[in-house]
């Protein structure tokens, strides 16, 4: 069996919104692996706003520099382990990258568990976009029966699971999208009450007259004026979750943007949240023990855009930025 | 007794800065008691900068428009009684204004607890800047020993009990105050560990030289620059009291000023909690039993700064703003 590794390189730091072309899928060598380690074969690749940060050396969890390949969650099967723990053919979920192939520390691999029929949903919600909402929504927002919980992003993988879990538990959604399609999909599939088209709407307008007693849950992915917008109506008692500067990732300046006036957060006696999810993963099968039914059930789900292997993915990287992808991003690597 | 009444009222809503000579101490009649009410003689008034926000009919609690005597707690003594639950002589604290004479239904006046020897501390350490102080530190923030915390406006009413609270609680206190005397009066007499005085030292290299491993607590009075500055440096899980808006109060513009950018929130995973004094009246006698018999011992104190007379009112509230007094600025009415 002869197997040659492709992967995925960042050619050029981007400089605002980033192009496909500063992507580029290269073969290489097949990764050799040490003791304790393991080959994978990377099936799917979730592609996530986070990594706009990271190739801005912006992000949390490290950077990506040009000439690296790009990092990314994956979906793999084990095609040879120098671990006790792991055996050729075993599906799991590690941080594989954008390549077809990857030598990981057994350690870094998580098995795919048998009841998930659908390992993908392991990228979204049943993984990383899932457990941020969970996170944020339940464990920090706690959400009570009759909330008005606003979101935006609403389609996205992390949007589509705040806009379900919120429903679960009695609360009122209003959710923010960009076109009719976006909007009918949070309306009619995941269940939100109201969805506001950004593309279309005057967004203050439509908070006014979807929110009158004010917004008691934010969930902002955004930053720039939707959480401006969304702070000036804070309720009494408001919680606001802040877990994504999609506003900001493709920012030229060195210093970040302002954010709402403490004005907003006094008057409301809000409590903010800063959400990095890294910090809920030991609460991770805790949150997968309480949607996994749900998902199961069809209480939960989420629509898939597939984007067709390696050499695509830095295009439908861009789309993700840019809005005009629909729902949770994989990339179909084998 | 032929008694007159004097008040104080705003004679017209400053721009910017106010002036001493936009209150105006003026003769009035002696207000008549209805049924349950009681006529109360002010003793202390108390001087806070929430009543900047009130002047410009942007406090929470209500505006005072020009012509409009000012407001203010007082501890009063009362004259006469209408009702059955205070008789003349009763020593009260109570929303009196700032006048000599107030009349007031009895359900809005408390009695001065006998333990409490130096009734004037009910308007500082004992009274409503103690308990902003207390809910924000102990109930909010939930300070752990070790803990670094920021306080600036040190030495004023709210400060000084956040220092000296947090010192009970074991943590590390970096003050900020304007000037010498200031910085001097919080280390050795507050317990703070260090104090930076902003009028000499860059804040900014200051804060980096005595907050090492960041920031756990920021107990926010000022917003603008410090709140800033602050953000930036937030260890992670740390806590922030958005209290009060010293640097906004006299703005002449409609729009509150931006804050700290979500990136510093998220980065720290810092909670940030906005908080009214007023949601907190229902623990008062929680956080009095707390602090009672420290402020007894002496282990809390403050300092105070008398205004004689109302007629000095205006100029004691000119140098409030200021920053030109120091510690609990009370007006000794009669």
């Amino acid at each position: 069996m002869a197997l040659n590794n492709t992967k995925v390189i960042l050619k050029e730091t981007p400089v605002g919104m980033p192009t496909a072309d500063q992507f580029e899928a290269v073969p290489a060598d097949l990764p050799a692996i040490g003791e304790g380690e393991v080959l994978v074969k990377n099936l799917w690749l979730s592609l996530d706003p986070y990594m706009r940060s990271q190739i801005s050396a912006r992000h949390i969890s490290g950077a990506v520099l040009p000439g690296d390949t790009m990092k990314g969650e994956t979906i793999a099967e084990v095609v040879e382990s120098n671990s006790a723990d792991f055996k050729a053919g075993d599906k799991v979920r590690c941080f594989g990258g954008w390549q077809a192939y990857a030598a990981l520390p057994a350690a870094a691999l998580t098995k795919v568990p048998d009841n998930v029929e659908h390992s993908p949903y392991l990228l979204s919600i049943l993984g990383m976009p899932g457990l941020t909402a969970y996170a944020g929504l339940i464990w920090q927002a706690q959400p009570k029966a009759g909330d008005t919980v606003v979101v935006a992003a609403a389609t996205g993988a992390v949007g589509s699971m705040v806009v379900q879990l919120a429903k679960q538990h009695g609360c009122r959604v209003v959710a923010i999208a960009g076109g009719q399609h976006k909007c009918d999909f949070a309306v009619n599939e995941l269940g939100a009450d109201v969805c506001i088209d950004r593309h279309k709407e005057d967004l203050a307008t439509a908070l006014d007259t979807h929110c009158p007693d004010g917004i008691n849950i934010y969930f902002d992915l955004i930053g720039g004026d939707i959480l401006e917008l969304c702070s000036q109506r804070l309720a009494v008692g408001a919680r606001m979750i802040l877990c994504g500067l999609a506003a900001d990732y493709n920012r030229t300046t060195s210093t970040p943007p302002p954010g709402p006036s403490p004005v907003y957060i006094i008057k409301s006696r809000a409590t903010v949240f800063g959400l990095v999810v890294y910090d809920f993963e030991p609460r991770r099968a805790e949150f997968i023990e309480a949607c996994a039914s749900l998902v199961g059930e069809g209480k939960i789900k989420i629509r898939e855009q597939v984007v067709e292997g390696l050499a695509n993915a830095g295009q439908g990287f861009v789309d993700l930025l840019s809005g005009d992808n629909f729902g949770k991003v994989l990339v179909k690597i084998a």
